[in-house]
């Protein structure tokens, strides 16, 4: 028989980790998980599967881990590899680091699940290592929360592709913050308010990055562009898309020296959005910030682009994402909308993969 | 090591079946399965492993079938069961008959795929007992083309369910053939025909029922709603619904004794229809036929709603598909529309299901 309880270790633990970890302690998932591991990144704890750590309302990461040795990333693995059982590394950390050991945990026969883009938008070679790790070791890597936070659109691509569908076009509106800031500006039914207006309420509401012009530079999206690509098998790294920058080329705003220097020149720049937005409108469209990917011509786009009010994306309210999904069998797309931003929907994500792997690791091969 | 093949029986070669059998004939998924009986309503094909049932582009089921020996249900699950390695019983009939013999399946060691919405929507014991048969004997179960046909519906909701998120809602448009109905019924943007008119053309694309008061009375929705309560922890059966026949009620509508006399008797109650769209387009609305389920109250409802064209109900076009989820973590609700109806998109759900049977039994468990 095999085991019934996969062993959890967690790297990470700020909003998103604490999160998961909160969720892991309630009584409903302890049977089919044990948290065997926590760090920050200077502190780990690590614990023996009869006595999992978990974290009671109110309780704070940084309380459990006060008095913990130093974090060893390795040495963390090595404990998750050493116990009687399945195990696995998720990664809740933001920073492109641990990723290069993921083809380590792999090797050792941990599998991995994380929310971390990093690992998988940077190098081409990385990802390859990851996958070549994994398929050598007979591992499980999951990580639907790097696009759409948790909604199902790594898993549903997955469906297409080996069920042998064709994927024709995969669309999406991928960035919360920019669906939030361009559906303001763009609002069919209130009044538009100057885009500045607009950035600054979507600041106000913790939607975008400390320095704004890091959502408007679409690296953010980006990097899902490259994600969904390769889970498409299409070798595609940053470098290889066209990626359109929504902050105007000039000096006093790209180059500005804080994100408080950005926001108090952007007002001068109001023209140049409300020109588009008019032009838009002139023919009945509203602007979305969109990635796109093009299987046939092996391309990535990162653009500002119009959309009758009629198309699923011209619709979009909130800070909501979308991704359509045009394929020999859904000539009219198949299309995935939901909150793709925030703690609750990206550890929905994380849980969901860590069940995925229960399934794979906990049901009797025949 | 565990097998890397699954052992495939498929009963009902159909438009589905058949679609079904070409697909997994093709070199890209026999490797993951091999077909080792087909059968018809008389006839089956029993197959050693070794030499898998494969079906050529313009080659017919009925072909292969025409010498084989009679079906014997319960001995072909035997023969599933018998074979080494994993086996699936995949039901392509749309008979209530073979469902019953699904706990026979599982008890055997034989996993079941199927989407075949009949089993799954009767008698609340028979679901039970499907339930309690997989349990025990640790095998699987997996129907996600009964409801949406292939689009991800009953996966994502049991990642909402499995992982903690608590249901406050399910809305859906589950019938193609309504959707379009209604979709034409109360276009914004083309001239609105007659209702009649509106089903005769659904009719002439072959997206009704042989005889459309099928479609009409609602009860095929119906069944999608008690297969998205129960799989929500629901013990509702189809006797427990509040279901809105769209057809009148007049003696001469709901008691024609041929589609032809119902459809010729049909222009008479445009009027009917009429003053319902006049009403909701009053308010800005568009009618729409929507299965939904309250998991608070524990009811189930399907009737013909108006909603706002700014609603996703509102804005859907075609014969697509749409179902949303509103969950404590999607307050907005998590939307998936596409294609529902058609052998290409009910393939894909079996195809999935397969690939998730695969996953599960031939993944090393640690």
């Amino acid at each position: 028989m095999p085991s019934s309880t996969i062993n959890v270790g967690i790297i990470g633990v700020g909003l998103v980790g604490k999160c998961l970890l909160r969720n892991l302690s309630l009584d409903r998932h302890t049977k089919a998980f044990a948290v065997v591991g926590i760090a920050n990144s200077k502190r780990a704890l690590l614990q023996d599967p009869s006595k999992p750590i978990s974290l009671g309302e109110g309780e704070e990461p940084s309380g459990l881990l006060s008095s913990a040795p130093a974090l060893d990333p390795k040495a963390f693995i090595t404990h998750l590899a050493q116990l009687q059982g399945p195990a696995v590394l998720v990664d809740c950390t933001s920073s492109p680091d641990l990723a290069n050991l993921y083809p380590v945990a792999l090797r050792q026969g941990v599998d991995v699940v994380t929310p971390n883009k990093k690992g998988f938008s940077s190098d081409l070679s990385l990802w390859n290592e990851v996958q070549k790790a994994a398929k050598e070791s007979n591992t499980l890597v999951y990580h639907e929360s790097t696009v759409g936070a948790g909604l199902p659109v790594l898993a549903t691509l997955r469906d297409l592709v080996r069920t042998g569908d064709e994927i024709l076009k995969v669309e999406g509106v991928f960035s919360g913050t920019l669906s939030y800031l361009f559906n303001t500006f763009c609002s069919p039914t209130t009044t538009t308010p100057p885009f500045s207006q607009a950035l600054l309420k979507a600041k106000e509401l913790g939607y975008t990055e400390p320095d704004p012009r890091d959502d408007l530079d679409g690296m953010d999206v980006a990097r899902k562009v490259v994600i969904v690509a390769r889970s498409l098998g299409l070798p595609l790294s940053l470098g290889d898309l066209t990626v359109e920058n929504v902050v105007p080329d000039v000096k006093e705003l790209r180059e500005a020296s804080s994100p408080e220097a950005f926001l108090s020149a952007l007002p001068g720049h109001d023209g140049h959005f409300s020109k588009l937005r008019e032009a838009a409108k002139a023919e009945g469209k509203v602007l979305r910030y969109v990635g796109s990917i093009d299987p046939r011509s092996s391309k990535g786009t990162v653009s500002l682009n119009a959309y009758p009010s009629s198309h699923p994306f011209g619709a979009l309210e909130g800070s909501d994402n979308m991704v359509a999904f045009t394929t020999r069998r859904f000539p009219n797309p198949l299309v995935i909308q939901g909150s793709g931003a925030g703690d609750e929907v990206t550890v929905f994500g994380v849980l969901a993969d860590l069940y995925r792997v229960h399934d794979q690791r906990c049901t009797r091969s025949a």
